[in-house]
């Protein structure tokens, strides 16, 4: 393997398509808005990827099905007047390194490049401690321009202030992808923190924000129960990430006590 | 060297061989298991890997000989009608680096797949704290349609139940395997854990269930003598890969004292 | 994404350019000294650089635009005899790894070689405690026959009785450009250290040798009310750093309690 | 730069050349073994490498001079019948990472394959706590039958069962080399270990083996001396060092105290 790699089932042809991320994250308020678009539009699975900046393990499903840690593109068309093609990204788990990151960010973004993606919205969480009242939904562009175009939604552009930075996939998929003449918004919704592991309030208000830029018309009804269903199985997978870290971390941090000049022996 | 390299002495023709691996793991099952079948069955080694994703040292056996660490690749033909061909990998150790881990499956993936390699079936432990009367052996496979072809050999599959997921080349060969159609079978036998180095009940029950898969008949008469046998040579190398560990750590992370402002001097 | 990338916005035709480096440090005074000189030049922006060697976050500026982080090159030319003309070379970070600062630096190299540098000058900070009186310039070179050209400019060629080595840019900029036929001039300006973010006192010590050098004329004055302009922006970027640095810390070295045999679970 | 590069000087032609490793290690044996023949023997520098696996800064020679980390190749011609051809390897460091070991290893035997060298020599120190009396020199090789070529030397070939494994470049040089067809001998000499630097006794033991299987007649009354002097230099390279990785290890490992949802920020 070279580092990144992309299968492509199905290349669906789409037409000027927005790519929508939801990866794992703090509330993973992406990954359940993401996952709940996806189900409630039918959206259909036609690419998937793995990596080395991935964790070196693989999860059990069902109890016996083998599975490799990835990340999944589904698509969906538009289906009135004012609607766009969708590209939405979702997945197990992020990179493991700081510098994967950027590996897997300009995986998926050389990926979407083919697929004619000049729009990105990232969706995130921000934990903001205890939180009383509806969550707000913060905003952040690639180019200040882009504010008119996102206005109107519900979105505070005020992210910096609060929090200055975005990690991750939510944010490099936005700073790499300016570098190839993409353009698009970071949505982070607020959310009280630990020790919620999805927050369906904070995913519904970015919901809210999403279809209203995207123009889509997405029944809510489901929305905590789809959230239930998926907390159960984010729950196992973080936990066993948890585990496979320490695993892993023990492995590469055995206990230093050795006397100071045995650093090359021989 | 290129990351990870195999050296081939000899290239078999090998009629759908299944690649059956045991590289060090929990109570060494699967190097114990491995080992005695390439010992039993008179297999002959054809190839080895390194990797500048295994330790930076070179072992020394009898005293003066030295030894890079390697994973090494043994065959065997079938002898009688239903058996099939084998590869069997054992080795001194597994990637140091987490994304090293994805590097070695997928050489040791490449070279099986110019093998002929379609059937993978991979050997670890499952350490259970104390464990009284008879492990289990607890099965996972790439695909449900597989239950079918393993089952009424004694394995029982529940280990995502138990445990959830699978770390190293174990899992991966499998979870990376699929990606290229390779099909396959984890066996995890079930073990006390600390402080046993290897365990032969475990692996006896993993050789059963392994054996009758495989249609093979292997005398286990001489497994509790082979097992005390690899024994001293597995616990000679765990203990030479803890010291370089420490001494491996303590280069990497000296004691930070020094003032915040010195990050970049210069 | 290829490591570290260089996007070129114009290719201005320059002769015989100095590189002038100023990326964070100590103090921060390669960054305040540069960052004054392309304020006070008029110099233009015509490349910047990005690299998967950088934090993997973006930030977050004016609240709500995004932005990669980067090293930028800016250049202007010689207005009067005797003057060179000048690519300056300022940043929001340096590398996040060890091996990075030499992939960086070799980017850096090679582009400056295309646009014909032969000389460089780094600039960086020696913290040394508490510091009276007006603070000096300390300088090393690339080959002794240079002292005699940098002589005269209030230098004190004694920076490796103090410190004894350069880390970063500021240091493999001139080792690794040695290689490559460059030849230069780090500056260090002494800065009494911790908990100074910028030290406009040693910015000014350090811009006194290096406009005498380069035979420039370069007003003073708004130097303290620049440094502190700066100072606001550059303690934002140092503590968002120090945010995802723990973050990312956190992800990476989980606390490790499992038992000893856990280390290849399959 | 490409991970590791060689800068060759001249292209002397050597024949049948022998390969003296002599990087820093416990006691620096070999730095100064290697160090003393190449002044003794007259020996020529005719190539370096330098590596991303070094530490990212530059030293200050002389108190100004910049200097980047380096390993150094020096070579001499056998002077009388019964003599070799010698390479002889020396040097500011290793690598800083375990797989930077690997590359570095694998750039050294590249390029001396291409100057014929079939056989090396590395030496390295084996730390032994207190030690009363003579050191001994312990021996190990690539083959069981080189013992034979080597006996007579006063080598014990008896490292194996006081250490088991050689770490770094003393280590991979056989091992990798002898993937390449290449054998030879490690010699470790016995040293106290901390606090000493360099161990003038323990390289002076070596030097006999080493000089009587290369048939040289090397003046040993300038040992004590030579090994003072290079002490000062070694001495002042390890504070560096030391004080180096102290700053690389706080910019990466910065105090972890944020909540553990924070995980990915966006």
């Amino acid at each position: 393997m070279r580092m990144t790699s992309i299968k492509i089932f199905e290349k669906p042809k789409l037409k000027n398509p927005v790519l929508i991320e939801g990866l794992p994250g703090v509330g993973n308020i992406g990954r359940v808005t993401a996952g709940y678009l996806i189900s409630e539009l039918g959206a259909k699975k036609f690419a998937h990827l793995y990596s080395e900046h991935f964790f070196p393990f693989v999860m059990l499903h069902d109890n016996y099905e083998i599975k490799l840690l990835k990340n999944e593109f589904f698509y969906v068309k538009a289906k009135k007047p004012g609607q766009r093609d969708l590209i939405l990204l979702v997945g197990d788990c992020q990179s493991l390194s700081p510098n994967g990151h950027y590996d897997v960010t300009e995986s998926i973004l050389g990926f979407c490049e083919t697929m004619g993606v000049k729009e990105i919205i990232t969706i995130g969480g921000l934990a903001t401690g205890e939180l009383e009242g509806t969550p707000k939904v913060l905003g952040s562009v690639t180019d200040k321009a882009l504010i008119k175009k996102y206005k109107g939604a519900g979105i505070e552009f005020t992210a910096g202030e609060k929090v200055g930075y975005i990690v991750g996939a939510a944010g490099l998929l936005l700073g790499l992808g300016s570098e190839r003449g993409m353009g698009g918004l970071c949505l982070l919704g607020e959310t009280s923190g630990f020790p919620i592991v999805t927050d369906p309030k904070a995913a519904e208000v970015v919901l809210n924000s999403l279809t209203k830029i995207l123009k889509l018309k997405v029944n809510m009804n489901k929305l905590d129960q789809r959230v239930k269903e998926m907390e159960r199985f984010i729950k196992r997978v973080e936990s066993l990430q948890k585990k496979a870290i320490m695993q892993i971390a023990k492995e590469e941090k055995a206990p230093v006590s050795e006397k100071e000049q045995l650093r090359y022996i021989g």
